[in-house]
Parts: structure tokens; sequence; C-alpha cells
């Protein structure tokens, strides 16, 4: 069977595994209606549909959910590598407002990784293709994995 | 009596009025449950309580709804003077984390004002003090006021 | 002739003659030696060789002129539609250090345009492909040409 | 005299020192003229007369070199302590030009230091008052002293 075939500790199957564990304790994705469509090592796509509750008195997107979704993607993405990756600066730029009803995605691609440092760059787009935001994230890697000694699996069958 | 006195479009009290009738139509400020605690022209300050349901696995509040906070702060300071502002770009860096139960407040403070750009820094401290986030936001002013006509109500009369 | 059958203004064209028309009154890229490699609408690359009196007591690259390089990139894809661009606001990482007769590659990308305001992104390269800094420029298009009435030159004969 | 009543390990010493090492090695604010007001733990001011090969084509300096001089006092401020501080990440917000001749004082101040990583932040101005720019910057600690066993002179006598 496929099981025995692909090797768990495959850096595809390893991020999805992380993403599988990371979510269900991801509260603040979930409060947002967050879903991911897409992960693979150093990669993300996430989708936020705008409610009535997150917009303002515009009918406006927030622009700190619009930061929220970027951010998960951006945590998805980093933490792929199953090491326990931060957030320790982020700068974003607004292009276009986002309107309530609309479905936003958010496509987290990684720009460099090296020691303990990486940089994400995150575009959000309605599903149109307009541009929204462009968010950039630098992460720092820190002690521990998202699931403690999932590479190894195989050394201690 | 004081409202006979204090004239109604000092910049105090035009301030306090935009964030009045901003607030009801701020949904989002109202999900992640902000409250306003200061008002002034170009500045503010907002309190957040880290609920269960803003934390990711490690029981630490998600960067995102940190940033929201600090948005929120910068909106109410930037749109002080009842003329439309938004955000254009924001950059944030995450000093420490904040965990489920504290509170967080926002100081949102002008840097500068010039032409239709500002530049606004929040500071984002627990109840302790401890520095959790410091986040920089450039405003740019839009066409209409948050309450159309207020600063000449007086001509009205 | 080519002249005679190449519109004089094909986007192509005018983004060249915007560079020949800024580079002699550009004085601060003449002093780090800056040479321009590329330029095409929107884009840009340019190099700059790690000179003695670029350094610090480490023998690394001044943070600073590294900065200048990439806005200096940024200057040209974002001035290149012959319309007077300036940089309102610029984020850089510093991801590895660059040494003395290091040769550092900028490329300037448009992600965004948009109104008067774009994004541009900037990668400083060493020659052997490593990634030394990752700049982001935001633009703003203010009144006026780099050349005055190029792209309607034909309208005049 | 004073200085056998001033204690050598005192940080505002330690400071004054560490820039005194730095600035001969320091190739880089030599080239732009730059110059030393004020040096305390954690704080500097520099100034930069805008000299007719900084600026572009409009008599306006050219942005890198105003970055350079706020990224100069940037590492005067975070290597104050005789740690070797490097900057892993800047922003600047350009909010009016500066012409030639025009003199330019840096402040940099400390906003926060914890652990490896510290925050500085820069503002430019003219003789007037006017700001040119604001800088802020993320500082991160490596290994090795400026001076090397300053702090621990006294024990070795």
């Amino acid at each position: 069977m496929i099981d025995d075939v692909i090797a768990k500790d495959s850096p595809e199957v390893v991020a999805e595994e992380v993403a599988r564990a990371m979510w269900p304790r991801d509260h603040a994705s979930q409060l947002l209606g967050l879903r991911i469509l897409t992960i693979r090592p150093g990669y993300s796509r996430l989708l936020m549909t705008v409610r009535p509750d997150m917009v303002n008195g515009h009918h406006i997107c927030h622009g700190g959910l619009i930061f929220t979704l970027a951010d998960s993607a951006f945590a998805y993405a980093c933490n792929s590598y199953n090491k326990n990756t931060v957030a320790s600066a982020c700068h974003i730029d607004f292009l276009a407002p986002a309107r309530e009803g609309d479905i936003l995605e958010a496509e987290a691609v990684e720009q460099s990784l090296s020691g303990r440092t990486g940089v994400y760059d995150v575009t959000i787009r309605t599903r149109t293709g307009k541009v929204v935001a462009l968010f950039r994230g630098k992460s720092y890697r820190i002690n521990g994995e998202v699931i403690a000694g999932l590479q190894h699996a195989d050394e201690h069958r």
C-alpha cells in the first residue's frame, strides 16, 4: 500500500503531518474560519472569507484580520520542516480594500532560509486575482519540534 | 452646563466623538473584545484580553491578533481629526510572547503628520509593563469625514 | 533604419531613455560606482563592487551602502514609465554579510502598480548567487515626467 | 585626576571608548563625511551634510544615503555596550526631501533590548527641526566584543 511506499519522513509528508498537528491547537485561525488549501515544504495556501463580523463601518475587512490570514499562512510555511519556528517581525503593504463576502487567498512562499532565520513572502488576493496586500515575514527557529521525533520514526520500528 | 462651555469642535471633543461613531461599525474590534481606554487627537490606548480562542497550541496569542489590536489603536489615533484615514503599510516587531489570560494594552502615538501622510507608533505591553510588540503604521488620508460636518456643526445652529 | 522602425514611445525604449536621462544627474549612484546592467519597464539590474572605502572594521560592507544599491535599482525600475516617482518607505532584511571585493547585483522586480502607488522587490546577490539582502520599496508617483513630453514626441513632428 | 575617579567600565565611558574604536575602521561613514555628536549607552547622535555628490537630478539627497546616516547612528547606539551587534532588518519611512547643503541630524534611541535582540528608532531631522525620515532597526548580538576585555580591564591591574 501507498503508506509503505512513500517514506514517512519525505519532506512533503512531514509538511502535511505538521500542519495536521498544528491545526487543532490553532484556535485563532479557527476563530477566523481559515481553511488550508495546500501545504508543501516552505509553502502554503490558505483561504479566508470576509464575514460580517470582520469588517469596519465601511464594509471593508479590518486590516488586522488580513494580516492574521497572512501570518497564519506564514506560520504553516515556516513550520513545515517540523522545527518550531516563530515570527520575529512582519511587514504588510495594503494595496486594495477587501469587502464583506470576498474570499481571500494567501499564498506563502519561502524566499530565504539560512541558519535559524528565514524570509517568507505572502500575497493576499481576491478570487478575481486582485492583490489586496503584500506581506513579508521574518522567521526565527527556536528549540524543539512541532511533532517530536517525527522524522526519525522509522528508526524506532 | 459643561456641554455649553466646551466648544463642540475642540480637537479633544472631536476625537472622542469620532471614536464613538467608529466603534459600533467596527465589528472586527468587537469580535476580539477590544476596549477603548483613551482617545485624544493623534493618540489612543486600547485593551485586549488574550482569550482561549486567540491562542495557538503553545497557549501563546496568535501574532495576527496582537497586530489587530495595534492596528485598531492606530486607526482610532489617525482618524481622530475626523478625516477618513486608512493604513497604507504597517510593520511589527514581536519581542515577547503573550499568553492566555494576559491583558494587553496598545498605546498609539503620532510621530509625524504632514499632508495626507502620517506615521504612528504603537507599543503593546502586558499589565506588568513587558513590551510584547512594537508596531509602526503609515496612514493615508482619503476623501471624506468620519462624521460629516462635525467641526462645522456650530455654523448650522 | 532601426530608429524608424522601433516606435520611440514603446515601453522598452522609454525605460532605457529615462535611465539615460537620470544617470548623469544621479551623483550618489556614481559616488558608489554603481553600474546599470538592464533596464526594462518596471525592472532593473544594477551592480556594485564593494570597495575598501565601503567597509567597516570587520571588512564587511556597510549595510547602508547595500541599501543604497537596492534603492537605486528600485528608483530605476519605478521611474521607467517616465513618470516622476519617489520612494515613500523601504524595508530591508540583511541575510548574509558582503565582503570587500564582492560584486553585488541588485535585481528590482515590480510586484504591484496601481494608481500612484507601487511595490518593488529588490534582491541583492553576490556573483556566486548568495542572497545578501532582500529589499521591498513602496513608490509614490508625484507630478511631472522624467523626460518632459517623451511619449508624445511623435505627435510634434 | 578624573581618569582615576570615573570607573573605566562605567557604561558611559564604555560607550565612548567603543565609538572611538569603531570609528577609524568605519570607512563607509567617513566616505559620507559623518560626524559623531553624542554617544551614550543605547543612544547616539550623528550629523551628515548633504554634499553635491550625494544628490540626484532634483538636487535631493539620495534616500540610500539618508538611510546610511540612520544605519550608522543605529550601529553606534547598539554596539555601545561593547558587544558585537549587527543589523538584522531595517525599515525607513521617507517623509520630506533633504536638499543639497542641508545638515541632517540622526538621533538613535533604544526602544527595546532583550536577550540578543534590540529595536532602535532613529529620527532624521534638518537643523530647522523638519523630520526627513523615520528609521527603525532590529539588532542582533553576535559573539565577541568590539574592544576585547574592556569591561574587565580593572581586574588585570
